[in-house]
């Protein structure tokens, strides 16, 4: 990737001679990357045991075990809006022309593409990113647990001097050098598309903007898990149901928290938020001014500092502002309020 | 588009103080385009009769005349490496999302997806180019006849400072200010595909160099019209075919010599060059330094010293430095030898 810093044109949002209160890594890599693929597939149907009954699970774990399959993978699974339940797959690649070939090589092209997936009562849906490096950041707690993109080789934590201010997201981004990523559209009106029983693309603009964020409290014992099952989820849970219910106040056009389950289906002690958000301004306005999020900031400085490196909750996130074109969003027989099926121009496939 | 000249950290190849000789052009846009689509669709036959007797010309250009289509479409045929007839449209995008939407949409989605296309006598292939606007270049030697990407709207013609010396085909490109733009690839082995009755995609390199580079004879009379047939239009075949015949030596991994047509079928008074280097370095080495095209230009040079703005002839070219993933080059029931269906990684579909 190119030197953002040695081409900034655009002053950064970090005050002059700030130095982080506390330690936070991001991560970079040991060989040249230019562009990641970060891709969800997922399956959703009225109940659990009717996405398990389906061959979504076993096609697409075979598929990932199979030539140019992806860096990392990890399973969730969340009830959406509409009550449905959907089981995901957040799979990594840091090749885009692996994941060209995988996505064309392996049996999953021809059983993802077959008419019969239009029948039935399960839907499938897909949101594969293309994200270059440079309009990508990453920020974790700690530097022994690597999960997101931090589980593709060749990542390393490094300390990042962009934390603990308002803005420092933006400046983590290398691309914000020259910048503003901003968008130029309003809060889309939602449209209900008539989405059973066919197969639809959505095309999402320019500096669409994405983020990961998780929790793993696998390691918490004693009054670190009691604050966390306590204090901090319900606080997240809250944060995230405020996103959900108020798109177009929040410019947050999906939120979804899933529980993270291994690959043998049990329920791990970690969860993750998927969100997508108009633009990083409107991001970053939420995180530095509603009060759920600064309720979930607060709480989370008074552990810190309560606990320091004795500190057992691992929580970290990615942010990806979207380049224009060549991100695929379809959807596949699912219901009406899936995803990012209700914004955008769309296209009905067959 | 950032403005790349601000974040200058490389070198530009312009002598200091140097004044172009002659007044040259390139394409500006009158409001912001991030990216083009340049999308080569072609078909194959042993002869011409079998191209027009297929469905592939009308079914095109149903499509083009659909919803979202193109902001430009040009029309060709060309003999290839074969023997065989290729008949091929040139169609341009300054939207991504557009054609995003037109390759979802319009019934060309389901007609060239149909296995029936495996079957039969004709090969179809398309090559589809996404190209950030900071990694291309056009020239043009006068600015009154509008072609290629100039034909999109709200194309308007500037002068360029970077021209007449060799290095300025980089020069103009916004992203050589940051990048060197080379490869990292040793020049590949050209394998056999077996690509009847199969539909391949080839994955291509980041840094693949793409030019097409036209000549439009319609306006030239009388002794230029015979200079342009009896000697340069010699030339330039005799520097495609050796490009054609050399690849390794040249970097040059296809080229096609294609004579344009009116919408109606009649042929034109116009051709284009359309070929693909290894690099953009492989380019300027053949352009800079070899015999052929040091006669093409010697002749150029000669023709515009003789006729100055007089001169009839009309010859432009675009190219282009491709960014890593995100093509698309796809060869349905094609001969091996067609396109780059020899070269890189490739999947077999079907």
């Amino acid at each position: 990737m190119i030197d953002y810093e040695e081409l900034r044109i655009i002053r950064e949002r970090r005050p002059a001679s700030f130095e982080p209160p506390v330690k936070r890594y991001s991560i970079r890599w040991e060989r040249s990357v230019d562009l990641a693929i970060t891709a969800y597939y997922g399956a959703q149907a009225p109940t659990k045991e009717a996405v398990e009954q389906a061959d979504f699970k076993q096609v697409m774990l075979a598929a990932f075990a199979s030539d140019c399959g992806p860096a990392s993978v990890e399973q969730g699974f969340f009830v959406d809006a509409a009550g449905q339940y959907n089981f995901v797959f957040v799979a990594y690649w840091l090749d885009p022309l692996r994941h060209e070939r995988w996505e064309a090589d392996s049996q999953l092209h021809a059983w993802w593409n077959d008419p019969i997936r239009l029948a039935g009562t399960i839907g499938l849906w897909r949101e594969v990113l293309r994200v270059p490096i440079e309009r990508m950041e990453t920020l974790y707690a700690y530097p022994d647990y690597k999960v997101g993109i931090a589980r593709c080789p060749p990542s390393t934590f490094t300390l990042t001097r962009n934390s603990g201010y308002f803005g420092a997201m933006r400046d983590r981004i290398p691309a914000s050098a020259v910048d503003s990523l901003a968008t130029a559209m309003a809060f889309p009106q939602p449209v209900k598309r008539h989405s059973a029983g066919t197969r639809w693309l959505v095309h999402v603009p320019k500096n669409l903007t994405v983020i990961r964020s998780g929790q793993y409290w696998a390691k918490c014992g004693g009054e670190q898990r009691t604050d966390y099952l306590v204090k901090m989820r319900p606080l997240l849970e809250k944060g995230t149901a405020h996103l959900g219910q108020y798109p177009e106040e929040t410019g947050c056009l999906s939120m979804r928290l899933s529980r993270c389950v291994e690959a043998g289906g049990r329920e791990r002690d970690e969860s993750f938020n998927h969100a997508y958000f108009l633009s990083l301004a409107h991001l970053e306005e939420w995180s530095a001014s509603h009060r759920t999020h600064l309720a979930i900031w607060r709480h989370a400085i008074e552990m810190m500092k309560a606990y320091g490196e004795k500190r057992e909750l691992r929580t970290w996130h990615e942010v990806y502002v979207l380049p224009e074109g060549g991100q695929r969003f379809e959807y596949v027989n699912c219901h009406p309020r899936t995803g990012l099926l209700p914004y955008f121009e769309g296209s009905r496939l067959e």
